[in-house]
């Protein structure tokens, strides 16, 4: 059975893998594309790499008709994403792949992204988009959040360890480094080539970056107290990849245990031997999920590394993925790709 | 029905491009990996990005037995497949990706590659294999010769003019623009990232570059007369990727005609509007070849850019759609990935 | 004797080099630095990298008080460039870096650059600025147009060889390859990390890039007749270099005694021996220019490759060497840094 | 007056950067070069960038005459280096890059290095040469070791925090992320560009790396008891640059006025304002060390981000700061070249 799906926000990264992954879906197809700012424009245009593709030409969201869509893909920027989502028809199953609908409680909303939520009771409805922890919710859900690509990644490494109890949840440190694709289609002067290529630094240092609010939601929620966790996101020259190397107070083999017995079914999460350490190399492109774990030469301290595609696994990726079970289809569907290397 | 693959050379670039491609192919499995200086080590150690697979380990060659396989493909350095190919089963189906079986006339191989062709026999069989060219006798072949990866770029963008007489076979110049990876694993000086990364130069200037070997048989072979083009290949720092500019003497809108009659139906050849540029970004990780054609200023002077990835369409997946000939399946079979950008 | 600098259009790529290059001149002192959009910021903030030397801020262009100022770089875009020198005083002595003042022929520099040129008469004071050709009248010049950077390789590769009549003139290609940062900090789409990395394309192909204008212009008045070539740029994922590959109907060998013997005694200007090819990496952040010739194998062509950095010898390095000259300092003073390799 | 300078390595990185530096130093002269592996070449084919200089010839090292050599830098591998450096004339005046001799103890040096020191004797002689901290020391040495880039790196940031007892030194994690040339010019798979780039990962986790015992040695003896701190380095895909990101226990106002206070006066280590990450981009090529201190949310935590250039402060700069010590020049000498940007 054919699904017929739509994209609003096409023109961004996040929207292009979503083409991408789904070119080679064998039961999804896309039947409208939406972005305001190209409306009109062929996507041969707009993205060049998809032009073999029988794609529809962007629209305007004013000029769309939702019936006969089955599912709806919504890949806009955080706070346009609930002024749009909260006036599509009630019916239609979407999955929001902004930050609007992650945080449960509105005021950490606000609190960590300025602005007042506008659509509260719409929130209610959504589920939490970290397939793995969340299958049954997602596959009944109307509304699905997609997660941020450095939270997923945070708590692949972190959620089991939390569950068991084998960590201490006072000393937490996730020293993320991030590829530039993650800062979207914008137009900034840091992500100039000639100002990013070549050099690296940090930015929302000292615990001001907002994948804390989910970090926070969703670890305090696991430990049953409140879990504050350091986290220091840099800027890394290379268009694709999140690594995070996690600081933990635990025992390593029991770290590794805990993940590797976590996850030993899982089709896209992979813990590696124990001392092995992973590289967004092997995970390009791809919606696998790599996991490390070592110890330290000070006794008690384990070093956890996860390392995902952000645009894939850590977004369009997980959207495909939750679209699947949503839609019926094999959670696998479309998603097994190898990854691109070199 | 699903066919029994193996490869021998495993442990390349080409040979893991083969991997990555075979790995969502529908019909194909590979049984049987071969590269005898890592044999015994898991691909998970080699290619750690393919370790979801479930593939066999690296073997010898002299540990293999090929009852049952289907098709081999090798993916062996020139000179040592010559080797290899001339004692193996003669009933086995083989594509090779070096450039031992490209060049027919055993004196003009041994002039481009400075060793003497010690398979000559075989070398009778070997069908060239320029996929969109010769599909009927590689449907028949028991050995295929992968193409070159400049030359197969060159080829698709001059072949059909030469054919149809619209450029001056005296003045034909191709200046390439070469991924690295091209150049494979081996550890040169020149291939490290610090040496490579924010530069750029010439190689194999003056009309020494082996490729022109397969220019010149193909392209005497269409025009009826020996035809010698210019071909300067440039490294530039990126790992995938083939841009050849081509200046030719010609009527552009004629030039431009020609190509799009020449490819209207391929499934995997794109001649781009006149007037616009391709670029290697939109066909990196695919099996398209993207083609345009412009005019000059100078009346009666075209300029052709073609552009694809060197490791898909210009060698492992152009060796997977020769497969898919040769194994009756359709010829587009597992190769319909979207490019990955960014 | 302390020459007091000013430098207008302080905050994109050119002037920034300016500063770096007079950072360590012994007789250059920056004394004024103007950007309009970025007036009253400390340079620290615009340009951290060269936050240790003690430099004014950034001022607005009408705050400024010429007197004193012993010379006067402009590294504003063309047709801001021109509004803004015919407004300066006339006594200043200015080396411009835009094209506004490169094309000798107002009606030529309004074909090439699409506006009308506002300042014929300040124009027939300018002297062009391509130090090796116009030593004498750069010394004794108010106002100095530094060259183009495409357009600077490309002379030096050619320029010998009109003046000494060894290649045809009907047949001269400059295919050159541009790193990004010759695009200035504007903010397009194009020059993001995610669009530019690890891919590449032709752009303003088939005759029409602005740099033409100076080729028409000084090819010409060398051959005393009308000279078109053809000329094609890619945009490279680097971030300095330009490489120009030159086909050309000549002797090799008369075409490499011909730049060899023209450049022996220069500084900066380094003809490679015979077959010879240069790479950017060898000049990248010096004033260094590399160029090589290799014969083909087709009889009576030539290939003649030439290398600089865009921003130094194409650019600011240039226009320090042109201060020099128009300050009576040494012609190399401040300019003979070592490349930066890797 | 000019001091002769003999360079043993000249071959490798740090050797050439050794060369880019003195090249514009005014009073060093380079009289003697010495690469066993490519004797008798010219340097103009070893690294072409260097073609400008007038420089020797690589010779053998026993071919090589030390009299009338003031000053001899010694870049080699370590363990080669003890054994070539024993051998060396008594009263020559050297500077080792390699780690040979930094560590005091040859048991701790056998420790981590896994080979027994040759020239226990010898180190005795050597002065650790983290130039702001040693440098009477150094003045008055015959041999200097100088440091690890990785270790010099994590000192800046650390020493004044230990001396001043403002941070827990039980709880001290150091987040390195390191550019490619740190590890040199060696032929390894993991550094070819194919390989590196558009990825990254860590190495050397759990604490093995070699500069721990650089760490170990100077921070206990700091503070006066023994010091582990938490060191994993990820390999970035840059030539240059070296960012550590230390979490540490400390007021982080403390944290910041301590390092402030402690560099005020250094020409080369800079302490940001407050708030302010640091970043390799703004320090490439150059002699100086940025350094940042932020809060973090959880109180009582510091973060601490330093960054340099791997090959200049890191190692070739600090050569040549402690050459201009040990030869009575001013320290600043030569090395004052801003950044290059971009």
């Amino acid at each position: 059975m054919i699904h017929k799906i739509a994209i609003i926000g096409a023109s961004g990264y996040t929207g292009a893998e979503l083409i991408r992954i789904i070119a080679t879906h064998p039961n999804f197809q896309i039947v409208m594309l939406v972005a305001n700012s190209k409306a009109g424009k062929p996507m041969a245009e707009v993205f060049p790499h998809l032009r073999h593709l029988n794609l529809p030409n962007l629209s305007k969201l004013e000029d769309v008709d939702f019936s006969g869509i089955d599912l709806c893909f919504c890949a806009l920027p955080h706070k346009t994403s609930q002024e749009v989502i909260s006036q599509l028809p009630k019916y239609l199953k979407i999955i929001d792949l902004s930050a609007d609908f992650r945080i449960r409680d509105p005021k950490a909303y606000e609190k960590w992204y300025g602005n007042p939520h506008i659509a509260p009771e719409t929130q209610k409805e959504a589920v939490y988009g970290l397939t793995e922890f969340f299958r049954d919710e997602i596959a009944k859900a109307r509304l699905v959040a997609g997660t941020g690509c450095n939270s997923a990644t945070g708590q692949f490494m972190l959620r089991p360890l939390l569950s068991a109890d084998v960590i201490d949840t006072n000393d937490i440190i996730l020293d993320m480094k991030c590829a530039v694709s993650g800062a979207g289609r914008a137009l900034k002067e840091n992500l100039l080539h000639s100002e990013l290529s070549e050099g690296y630094n940090a930015y929302g240092v000292g615990g001001t970056h907002r994948h804390l609010g989910e970090f926070d939601q969703e670890f305090s929620a696991i430990a049953g107290k409140p879990v504050k966790i350091q986290f220091t996101p840099h800027l890394i020259p290379a268009n694709r990849g999140i690594l995070a190397t996690g600081y933990v107070h635990g025992i390593p083999k029991d770290v590794h245990a805990t993940l590797y017995e976590a996850y030993k079914d899982e089709p896209f999460l992979t813990v590696l031997p124990f001392g092995t350490t992973p590289s967004t190399h092997h995970v390009r492109g791809s919606n696998f999920c790599h996991i490390g774990v070592t110890g330290d030469r000070i006794e008690g301290r384990s070093i956890v590394i996860g390392v995902m595609d952000n645009l894939t696994k850590g977004s369009s990726g997980q959207a495909v993925q939750n679209a699947n079970l949503m839609l019926g289809e094999d959670e696998t569907s479309g998603l097994l790709m190898a990854p691109i290397f070199p």
